[in-house]
């Protein structure tokens, strides 16, 4: 049509904030009780990944008067503030007090494992999400909750395909809570098999052997080897 | 870990060159008998979502002295050739003679559809495509044969996924040839839908609207509405 440019929206500028009083950068040596902060790295990457442009606030002590200033930086010059850690209801944890100081705690826990200790909320009409520090938590929540959220901010309509895959292990659940584990997907004799790997949240090893996750509901116990599931691939 | 930074390969240079006396710049007015090259824009933007470094050599008229000069060139800077148009075996088509005396031509003509005049050839160690000059069927070729070679290049390990979804029309194939056929997928009460895109290998409003495609074999006559079938999307 001879059209040669085309207006474009402005990316999405995401912070990306770490608190915890146990995180060093992950250059440093840790020393007992000590633990590398892989979510700000993490988070960015997925961020990029879907188009956004994210914005590092580094690591925050545990500090109601710290995480405080932060975020209200962070407010200013961005579009959409992760927070991960300090989103539990521990004496410790600012997450949850220093949105709903700044603005509006919109829900603040979510029946869903990994992922309980989520927080959603909004200050001065840019969204805050709270995510677990537990990194495998973190992610999970990202991939859930904070990409279809991006995805509205950016307006991209980008279509998310399951793929339907025979289950090669049975996986339990039976806590109340809806569950999601990583698989690795892989392919025979032009079917797709979703392998269950099994790690604690804590862990990232498990999201690097893995392409996806399903999801078993909160009232359901669990999902037989050989169960058809829809496996969601990472964005 | 504590590692910081890691060795990664250097991004692989994919050369882009339009062959056409017909094409002018998508910023030209065409005259009679004029097209917009459009493969060159395309061709680069599919190779970045790749990961890929596209380099434009332009448009170069069909004409084997001056597309000689550019493959040469090409080859001592790029890692992978696509020259899209010239690939027929018309007399001024020059692409498989260029590749020829060059280096070596591995292939000429698949059967399939789109993309029956499609080259694979090699000049220095360098693979060369020669694509069709249909922008459609420039674009599947890329699709099928030129995604998963960048991977084997840049040693990308992406899996790439189907989606089981169930045709909402019939469509008919009856010529000998493999058919890939455009479906735009929709998702209804949990079940995935692919709905055929009909248009001529020449237009790019059918890959505008489509999400994906799937394939006919050779030897079949159709596939029926409401058949099954495994849909891959678009890299």
């Amino acid at each position: 049509m001879g059209i040669s440019g085309v207006l474009v929206a402005r990316k999405v500028h995401v912070a990306v904030i770490s608190t915890g009083d146990e995180l060093i950068h992950i250059t440093e040596r840790p020393k007992e009780g000590q633990i590398r902060d892989v979510n700000s790295d993490m988070l960015a990457a997925a961020m990029t990944q879907c188009g956004a442009v994210p914005v590092s606030y580094g690591i925050v002590r545990d500090e109601r008067r710290l995480l405080d200033k932060a975020v209200a930086k962070a407010v200013s010059e961005c579009d959409l503030i992760l927070i991960s850690g300090g989103s539990s209801v521990g004496e410790k944890d600012a997450t949850c007090r220093v949105i709903a100081s700044q603005g509006e705690v919109l829900l603040h826990g979510i029946a869903m494992k990994p992922g309980k200790p989520t927080i959603l909320g909004k200050v001065q009409g840019i969204p805050v999400v709270g995510l677990p520090g537990h990194p495998g938590a973190a992610f999970f929540v990202t991939q859930l909750l904070v990409v279809p959220l991006l995805d509205r901010l950016t307006g991209r309509r980008e279509k998310r395909y399951t793929v339907r895959a025979t289950l090669t292990e049975s996986v339990g659940a039976n806590h109340g809570r809806a569950q999601f584990t990583a698989v690795a997907i892989e392919e025979r004799e032009g079917r797709w098999y979703a392998a269950p790997i099994r790690s604690k949240s804590g862990l990232i090893t498990s999201l690097a052997a893995s392409d996806g996750y399903f999801a078993i509901a909160y009232d359901c116990e669990g999902a037989a080897a050989g169960a058809e599931v829809e496996v969601i691939p990472y964005s």
